[in-house]
């Protein structure tokens, strides 16, 4: 759960990635806006200039326990401008991966959810895909999740492995969080992470949850619940392979003609 | 059920759309390959060139009983080219729709399912959308939804209904059927519906059956099991409108990056 006390929450960061280390991980994933309050008047209270006291922690906590670190996301301030902004970095200190949310989250479900990101928030213009020793990932954080098109993008750009910092909530995310998630990896043929904050029913904002792996057929293959944990997943590049060809979606797209 | 025989297949199909009319219904669907056995080896057997015995029942149907029909597919030949074709009817006997299967189901899963429709089959080039006093409905064929792209380039083109006959398998049918079929719903904020022949385990290709009709919140507001059988489903058209409304995706779509 994420407090309004932003050495709390990045103290409780640094433990999480820590304790997950101790498992011989590669990757560890951090949820949307993982520092702060998700919520419109919290952005610039909270936000950061890169590099800042956030990334600084990411950065160098890559570098001592060795792994890759996809950072949550931060609202991030640069010049006159505010992002919702998800920093990742390798094995040894060095920023690989900056996304900035493309896709803000305006909605207004009535009698539901209400909320508008685009008050503070500016909107990112890019993919964000990287490249590691197992494979190309990329990132992208919650409502951009929405857009079938941009993880389309990025995969025709390499990516196997696509992760998603998010923040669904307890009108979209019972309804539409398993379906998404699943879907996106089984049109794509890749590994779909989402990782969310735990819920937390005295916030403004009440996360719905359920961080989770989805393999390339669609398969659950580890989900959280509500609560606050660390989800452990193994990704098999090879069953990307398998699946690609036994099903060759990739190979059977009809660009032109869309 | 399906059977290897075409004039037992149209009769059933006739007075099952018959009986539909009964309940005052707008549009009759029928599902893929409905006149014959979905088989490669049975295609060019069994083929059609248009206007034939099968199109001829519809569009007389349609124009008798004064309902859409969308006339699930058949094998088309035209020339020397064989497609699987969906045709659709308006309230009098006028073709409004053709829709040629754009992508073929040429799979191969590992002691699952091998299917290579393309050994006999040739691809569509376009999409198929019309025009209805209700809103313009669009018609893609099974495996074609597995294309996001292709939808949201219907949905672009206007339609706010999609109609699928299709026939996944016991392979890809519990594994897929739901999920696409309601992230398609989900990501187009439109009417999804699918229509499968009943399963005939005794089939060389065993459909999963579950037609299904989903609602733009992704919700199955209808969904039949294995059996044969009517499946009915009543759609809101505001109902489009409001959740367009409350979580805007189409225009928070971001078409100059992707």
């Amino acid at each position: 759960m994420i407090s309004d006390n932003k050495e709390e929450n990045l103290a409780k960061a640094e433990k999480m990635i820590r304790d997950a280390s101790k498992k011989n991980i590669d990757i560890a994933i951090l949820p949307e806006i993982f520092n702060s309050p998700y919520n419109v008047k919290s952005f610039k209270q909270y936000s950061e200039t890169y590099p800042s006291v956030t990334t600084d922690m990411l950065s160098s906590l890559s570098n001592e326990l060795g792994i890759y670190i996809v950072g949550g996301s931060i609202c991030e301030k640069e010049g006159d401008y505010y992002y919702n902004t998800s920093y990742s970095f390798d094995r040894k200190v060095n920023l690989i991966g900056k996304h900035r949310k493309i896709h803000l989250f305006d909605v207004d479900i009535k009698d539901k959810i209400s909320f508008k990101e685009s008050d503070v928030l500016s909107c990112g213009c890019k993919t964000t895909v990287f490249d590691t020793e197992f494979c190309k990932i990329g990132v992208l954080i919650c409502y951009d999740m929405r857009f079938p098109e941009l993880v389309k993008k990025m995969v025709r750009e390499g990516a196997k492995i696509i992760i998603s910092p998010a923040s669904f909530n307890m009108t979209t995310g019972p309804a539409h969080w398993d379906l998404l998630t699943r879907t996106r990896a089984i049109d794509n043929q890749i590994y779909f992470l989402a990782a969310s904050p735990a819920r937390d029913i005295k916030s403004g904002y009440i996360s719905f949850g359920h961080s989770i792996i989805v393999n390339p057929w669609g398969e659950i293959i580890a989900e959280a619940d509500e609560k606050e944990c660390i989800l452990y997943g193994n990704l098999e590049l090879d069953f990307i392979e398998k699946i690609r060809k036994e099903l060759p979606l990739l190979k059977h797209a009809r660009y032109d003609i869309y």
